[in-house]
């Protein structure tokens, strides 16, 4: 068949695929657990365009009285970790276990590379298909207000369509990892015992973070490794300060070869959400969380106002020569360009 | 004596003490190379005063085209590693090859304990009390414009009073490597070997910024310890990527005890200059470094503007409590507030 019978065909065929819906129309569909609207809302969430910002506005504000009830499970690794193999079973047993899961991902090389981890859903071949989970790969590029930002949008409408395990996974590389830690509830590292490798897991910014330190892979040759490596670990932790939460990082170890380990990680999981939820760290947790989310919201807005300006982008490479040129200090300059924009606005 | 003969007598004294110099006589002093109006001049920095905030910019300003000609070198390790002992004994070799130094510190504990390091001079013996050094603690309280602002500014007035190796130490906590690593040319981390502390000496944010990795205390029992550790790092650090400066990291140990290693330090850090000034990376990084300056002193200030404001203090509070019920997404929230501060302002 030839495509260009008609000429208008596909226009027509993408413009029925964006009919326009309203903000509550998108929303109600949600709420209601249609993983389509869901899917599409993400899209109009990761969108750049000015309008679609506006609709995902309306469409969170809406979901937000219906989210919040989950658990936010994040999970680091380096590549090669065994990070989908993890998430694979452990999100089956969570289904098992009556749960209805979101897997979403926060991506640093994006803006770098262009590229998307989590692309490849074929990589969890227990979960994909299943109606249960729901499997979104990050967007493929930077989006508006910042790496994490989608994201942290993402869960509230994932929670409003009824999903209540929540795993956000990313890659230990830049600040990815600090976003991660700002809108999880528990934070979970996957590391591989050997020469190499220990550098990643052994990260002191990284270790500060974590509530589980999860060694995979221990069959075989590894098992000795592992073995020496957790006890190390353990010493390790006990030399860092009391966590807010009141929990003492745990160190695990799973095998997917030996389908092994699952089980402990959850029984410590329902254990660590007992815990903070008891003690009120997850409540406090979660508030604090939306507070430094807004603040980084309006340090975001306020950079992207300024540096957007036209006066400002003109005068600002004037300046940037002046400095290099020791003729004025960064301090001095960064103050005559405040005044300018706030003369400006 | 009774102090109270003259009840005014302090209030005279303090006012002699205070007496107002201008911008213009105040950096005619530092660039004649007078300490006690360098000292001065930095207090002035270190100030929370508006007035002096202004006599302080002027004062960088006008010393800003006599700066620059010196050899910028951070010291990074924890407490303990005998930071201070490295640097007494490095201090006086650069003397002795006729070297002005001048020893500063970003202190990042200072806004949490309110203390401060390199607090007791007497910790460098050969240095306290040599004309050819200048040694300035932190300040005992944040300033102005984030945690390195004043130190930025002071390398400057130490370079226009003739100081032409400063050296910049902190500890290795919380973003202070990474301020550090913003205003010097070659970055030092100081490490024993042992169980504990190769936690801190494997961190891995800081060995990509690291140029030069040097154990301290190589001498008695840790000799063979440092061995095996100095091997292990050289292998680790081949798997970085190679730096932007095209300096391979380095790998040395000193001991105080055996008065050692020192010598080989000068030496490398004269081949590390030789290179990075042939192949001008020396002065790619130093206007890259202005620039990032510039930037964060640009977010400061909008910062600044932006949660002082009173009618902005106001209304963050209502919209937090908002967030926290739920009702408005942060995203939302943030908008309001930009959009209500651009109207005032």
């Amino acid at each position: 068949m030839n495509k260009s019978i008609n000429p208008n065909i596909d226009k027509i065929i993408k413009h029925a695929k964006t009919k326009q819906y309203s903000a509550e129309e998108i929303a109600n569909k949600i709420i209601e657990g249609d993983r389509n609207f869901l899917s599409k809302a993400i899209s109009i969430l990761e969108s750049k365009k000015d309008s679609d910002n506006e609709l995902a506005d309306e469409i969170v504000n809406l979901c937000l009285p219906y989210a919040g009830n989950s658990w936010r499970i994040g999970i680091t690794g380096v590549p090669g970790v065994g990070k989908s193999t993890f998430i694979d079973t452990f999100g089956e047993k969570l289904i098992e276990k009556g749960h209805k899961i979101a897997i979403l991902a926060i991506d640093p090389s994006s803006s770098i590379s262009g590229g998307s981890i989590l692309g490849d859903k074929t990589r969890m071949e227990k979960l994909s298909g299943r109606t249960e989970a729901f499997i979104r790969p990050s967007p493929t590029e930077g989006t508006l207000g910042g790496v994490a930002a989608a994201t942290r949008q993402t869960i509230i409408l994932c929670e409003a369509a009824g999903f209540d395990r929540i795993i956000i996974e990313t890659v230990g590389v830049g600040q990815s990892e600090t976003a991660m830690a700002s809108m999880v509830d528990v934070f979970i590292t996957l590391t591989v015992a050997g020469t190499g490798d220990d550098l990643q897991g052994i990260k002191r910014g990284i270790m500060e973070l974590t509530d589980f330190l999860i060694f995979t892979k221990d069959d075989g040759d590894n098992k000795k490794r592992i073995y020496v490596a957790r006890k190390q670990f353990e010493t390790a932790l006990m030399m860092f300060p009391p966590k807010l939460s009141g929990w003492y990082p745990v160190v695990l170890s799973v095998s997917a070869l030996e389908n092994k380990g699952i089980d402990k990680v959850i029984l410590k999981l329902d254990e660590f959400f007992d815990r903070i939820k008891q003690n009120k760290y997850f409540e406090i947790n979660r508030k604090q969380q939306d507070i430094q989310w807004l603040n980084e919201q309006i340090i975001y807005l306020l950079k992207e106002n300024f540096f957007s300006n036209d006066e400002i982008q003109n005068k600002i490479k004037l300046i940037q020569k002046q400095i290099i040129n020791n003729e004025i200090s960064p301090v001095t300059a960064a103050k005559l360009l405040i005044k300018t924009f706030f003369e400006i606005n």
